[in-house]
Order: structure tokens, then sequence, then C-alpha cells
């Protein structure tokens, strides 16, 4: 099957503050390379990606501050293939400008796909395969989500209940079925109740999607959204300064919404949204104990460490998650399942289990006024 | 009562492995301010004792390495005040030179005292009042010790069993005992069975004597580490050649001993040692277990900070000690009951009640040839 249509768009958002302090304002988690695979996650999204739609179809939404970093990341990125967010205004925003100016240029049955920048994927053929299934069903005018199967009840995740199957009408998506709907993510027990049905899967906020069939649908459920972006990306390539005037005048003020609230979930209930099976491991490493969970062990009593492993030092020590990023020596003694992040300016030592509280010890630095550290 | 005669030797060895990262073979504990008071533990040792026998009567034995450093902290310190060992030879050496050589400049009937450099005492007017008695002891012929009231059944420390009265025979020191005998660390049982019979007390190894007499007694139990003492001592007010050719002689090959099993021991089932009791909070500061119970609580869950407060930032943590030293701020995030020492070079993580193997840490890292953090 020919991708020739396909572009794909890495909205690359997101400080992932339960990745702190590693992660920062001024340098969020999708550029680190998390996994100490010599890759950061973007570099290993764009990687993924190119792989599949080539280099020049592959394109970034990022903040303006991010914009030098992601560029010495992704030194094959096209010059037109960055959309630079003063402001950052959601994914919904993102995606439709982006979509709306790669529409202008290539035309309105282009197919385009959502893939965050700090996800890891860990089988890039397995990827692909999907891609394909979700390309094919966009282009019969679905907009495609990739469910990944439920490997736990986890409640950090929504989940996409699957409706009939689609392998009928869209030969080339043989694994496609219609969305029947999105639900949020579910307490413990309801995930539960989930995964034993079978018909459930993560939602991992992946879209493919034809050009057409999601600015239409814009137009007809953000109407205001809509017009502004379209205003942006006739604008878009007209020169530097038209540009940025359209932006100075429109962006500011776009509305704030994820695309699962203001497209996925609306259409899903009117029939609009296909799944095809995501046949391969997943994580969107919200926290240091997905990290963890992703490292390989040191060896150590299942100590796992992201950085220079000469830099730990531990004795009847196990389970812990450690980050010498500090340049310095980490000690550990009697130190079981904690999370140590050592950096030049801040050091956070948690438990573990509170690896998702992170971001309330951000909220709390930030309440001090500590932008220093942020 | 008249202190003319005394003379106060402060043994500044030990690194006081314990206490890593914050104490190192280069920077030994006593050079540290391990309780936040704006002065060194040599510092306050080096007050404590000119208060009672004036700055020109202190004498400071320390290794070669550390002279410059222990100068630069007690500028006070005579030009002829510094004993600096070229390779340690343990306490026993290091009290035995320094009588030595005081009673060839100030005549053999002269009272020394000698008061370890990393100690801390809370209360120096009872200190005092617990020297002059010991200097009373010690001029009526015995070897004397200061025994520390046990405040609890502590298997740290060795303890004394206290004798018959000597109020009768030594009227200046109305509360001198003779000791019955010096015993070794207990187990906690018997740590507790001596607690029960109130007659015994910690030996915190402050000896308190009369130079001929304890020269003597070392003539008697340690003949060849006394010649070579002596024949140090003859050559070091006789220029800076003759003193190192000495020292180069005769140093290195000084049996390495406790001035405990040395003189005290030996001496006191002979009858020979006196103990006075010391009416003071005392500690030996040997972890940082000692030191958090020393700094004063930060008013944030009983977490005591050595450092600077604004550098630590606590939610849900309680019972942690705290030292922010390498000039980064410090998170913790439902932390209970753990050290965090952070330098520039090395950081320690352990829990409180594994302060004592802190130790250990050390042999390790230097079994993994770590000089360069220890």
């Amino acid at each position: 099957m020919d991708l020739d249509d396909f572009y794909a768009i890495i909205p690359a958002g997101g400080v992932g503050t339960r990745l702190w302090p590693l992660s920062r304002q001024a340098r969020p988690k999708f550029l680190y390379d998390l996994l100490g695979s010599g890759r950061t996650m973007i570099q290993g999204t764009f990687d993924r990606l190119a792989g599949i739609c080539g280099e020049g179809h592959v394109v970034v939404s990022t903040g303006q501050r991010h914009v030098d970093q992601v560029r010495q990341q992704l030194p094959k990125l096209g010059d037109e293939a960055v959309f630079a967010e003063p402001v950052p205004r959601d994914s919904t925003a993102a995606i439709a400008l982006a979509t709306a100016v790669l529409s202008r240029r290539h035309g309105d049955r282009i197919v385009v796909g959502s893939f965050a920048a700090d996800h890891v994927i860990r089988d890039d053929r397995a990827f692909g395969r999907s891609v394909r299934q979700a390309v094919a069903a966009a282009r019969a005018g679905y907009v495609t989500t990739i469910g990944i199967a439920a490997s736990r009840p986890s409640t950090a995740f929504g989940y996409i209940h699957q409706g009939p199957s689609l392998a009928d009408e869209i030969p080339d998506a043989p694994d496609a079925h219609l969305v029947s709907e999105f639900v949020e993510k579910p307490d413990a027990s309801t995930a539960q109740a989930y995964l034993s049905t079978g018909e459930y899967r993560w939602n991992a906020g992946m879209f493919v999607m034809r050009a057409d069939v999601v600015l239409g649908c814009l137009k007809r459920y953000l109407p205001e959204l809509h017009s502004s972006i379209m205003a942006i990306a006739e604008a878009w390539d007209r020169g530097a300064d038209e540009r940025q005037e359209a932006m100075e005048q429109y962006w500011p003020g776009i509305q704030k919404i994820a695309f699962d609230y203001a497209v996925a979930e609306p259409l899903s209930t009117a029939g609009g949204v296909a799944m095809v099976p995501g046949g391969f491991d997943w994580d969107d490493i919200g926290d240091f104990n997905s990290v963890a969970g992703l490292l390989p062990s040191s060896g150590r009593r299942n100590i796992k460490i992201l950085g220079d492993s000469d830099q730990v030092v531990s004795l009847d020590s196990g389970g812990d998650m450690v980050v010498p990023d500090g340049g310095r020596t980490i000690a550990l003694l009697g130190v079981d399942d904690m999370i140590v992040v050592d950096t030049p300016d801040a050091l956070l030592v948690a438990p573990r289990a509170r690896s998702q509280e992170v971001k309330d010890m951000v909220g709390k630095l930030s309440q001090y006024g500590r932008d220093d550290i942020l």
C-alpha cells in the first residue's frame, strides 16, 4: 500500500511535571532520552514515523521556546516542518493548524496522523502495520485511532470501547472496528471490568484522518476555532510577516481543548470514528515508575539506572529508580523502592509508589516561586 | 583553684567515616560545624578549653595534611602548639608526644588533659567544674577520666565502672571515685543492666593526668613506645631539622594503640585511675542520627536540616536528616526518617536507623577505588 498521501504530525508539548526534576518547563520530557537508548523521545518518534512516510512528510508542533532544541535534535526536519506556538492552545489547535497548512500545501484529501512526541513504542514494524490499516480507514472517511491492548487494569489512561468490525467495508483495514465510545480514566474496579469484556483498549491519543474530514468536523463542532485556524493557515506560507501577523491576531484567542473532547468523542457517537488495534508495546512514560518499568535492570537487585551506572553505588538496596544526572556519585544504603533523581540544581527523593505525586511537589515549588528550578 | 599547671591536648584525628559524604579523609568531621552553631567542632573544643586554661595552654595533635586547615580555623593557636603527625599512630602516641614535649617545656609536674576535637559538650561551665576536679585528682597522682552520665543504654560507648569515693583523699575533687574497671561496648541487655546499678558511666575518652605519672606508666607498660616518644620529644624544640629527623626515625615505627588499652585499663586494675562525673550533655556525634538528635527541628514534622533550610522542600515527609551542602534544592516527597546528605560530588541516601552502617558504604567505595570521593 502506497503512503504518499500520508503526513505525520508530532505534537511536542507537555512539560511532563511528574518527571521533575529531569523534565523542566524549559526542557520538557520529549527532549530527553528516558530509556537510555541513545535517542531522545522526539528523536525516537521522528525516526519511527519517518520510517513509515519519509522524513519530508513529518512535521512538529511545539512551543516557540523549544523550536531551537527540536531542530537541533532533528536536523532532518524540513525547513517548513515546524509549527511554533507562542503560547500553548492544547492539542486540537495544534493538530488543526498543521492539518490546515498541510492541506493547503498538498490538497485536502491527504491523510494526517497525530502522534505524541513523548510516547514509547517498542516495535516499529508492528506500529507501521497499525498505521497502514489506520490510513486505509482514514481514506474511507473515518477519524481513526490506534487502540492499545490493555495489559493491566490501568486507571491512568482513558479507554476505547470497540464496536462492530469494519473489515468488510475496508478491505485494507481487516482489523478495524467502529468505536462505540470513548470512556474517561476509570476507577480500578471499572478498569478491571473493562478488561474482562475484551472489548476495551487504551486510548493513546493517536489519530489518523483525512484532512477534509477532520477540518469538516471542526467546522461543524467548533466553528470559531475552525475559522481562526483557517485564517492562520491561509497566511502561513505567505511569508514570515503575514504568518506572524495572523498568529498574533488569532492564535491567543483560540479555544484550548483536547482533541479527544473536540472531535473524537462527539464524532464517535455519530459513528464516525474507527479503531485499529495496536499490536505493540506502548507507554506514555508519565512518571518515574513508568520509566523504571521500561529500563533494563542494572543487575543489582532490580535497581534501574537512567544514566551512567558507574555513578550509582548501592549497598543492601533494591528496586530503586535512580537518575544520576548531576555529575556526582549517588550512594544508596538500605534504600528500597525509592526514586532518586539527581540533577545539577535539584534533587528529588520519593518512594516509587508515589511517582504520580511528583506533580504535587512541582505545584508546591511553583507556590514557593521556585521557577528557577521548574 | 589555680590552673596554671594545666595544659589541654586536642587529638584531632579520625575521619568520621560514618559521617560520609560530609566528612572526608581530606576534611574530617572535626573541621565541620555539625551543629549549625557557627563554630566547627575543633573551634568549639578549642574555645571550651581555652576558657579553662587559656589559649596559650592548648595544643593540637593532628595529621600533617590537616595542619593548614586547623591553623586557619584556630588563628589563636600558638606557633609551637601543633603536633603534626606524618602518619597516624593512634591516641597513645599522640597524647604521649604532646605530653613529653610539654613536660620538657614546662616541667614534668604539669597536668595534661586530652579532649577529642570532635565531641559535643553543651554546658561549658559544668564541663569546667568537672575538669577542675579532674585536675585536682590528677595532681594527687591519678590518671583521671571524666565519666558521662549514661542517659540511655547505649551500645555505642564503652562504660566505666565506678569504685569507692576519693573525696576524703582529695578534698578538691569531692565527686571523684576510683575506677573499678573499664568495660567494652556492651550488648543491649548488658547496657541495661549497667544502667540499673547506677554505678556505670560512659567512657568519653577524656583523660587528665600529671605528665610524670602518664609518662611513667608508659615507660612501665610500653617501654619501646616510651623511648621512641622521649627521643622525638628531646629533638622537638631543637629546630625543624632535628625534629624532622627524629620524627622520620622513630614515629613510623611506634606502636598503634588506643590510650584506653595502653594506659587506662591496665592502670585501673592497679587502682591508679580516678573518675570524676561529667555533669553536662555530651555526644561524640558518631553518625548522622547523632547529628539529627542534636539539631533543632526545622519545624516541619521534625525534619532536621544541617545547612540552608531554604534549600529543602518537603511534602508529606517527616523525621528526616537532611544536609543540603551541594548547592542544590532537595525535594522530599513522602520520605520518612531518612538521611539525605548532598555534597558537590557525592550524595548519600539511607534510613536514619542505618546511620551506623554508613561506614560500610565507605568501605565499599574504598574497595571500588573511589578515593576521589572518600
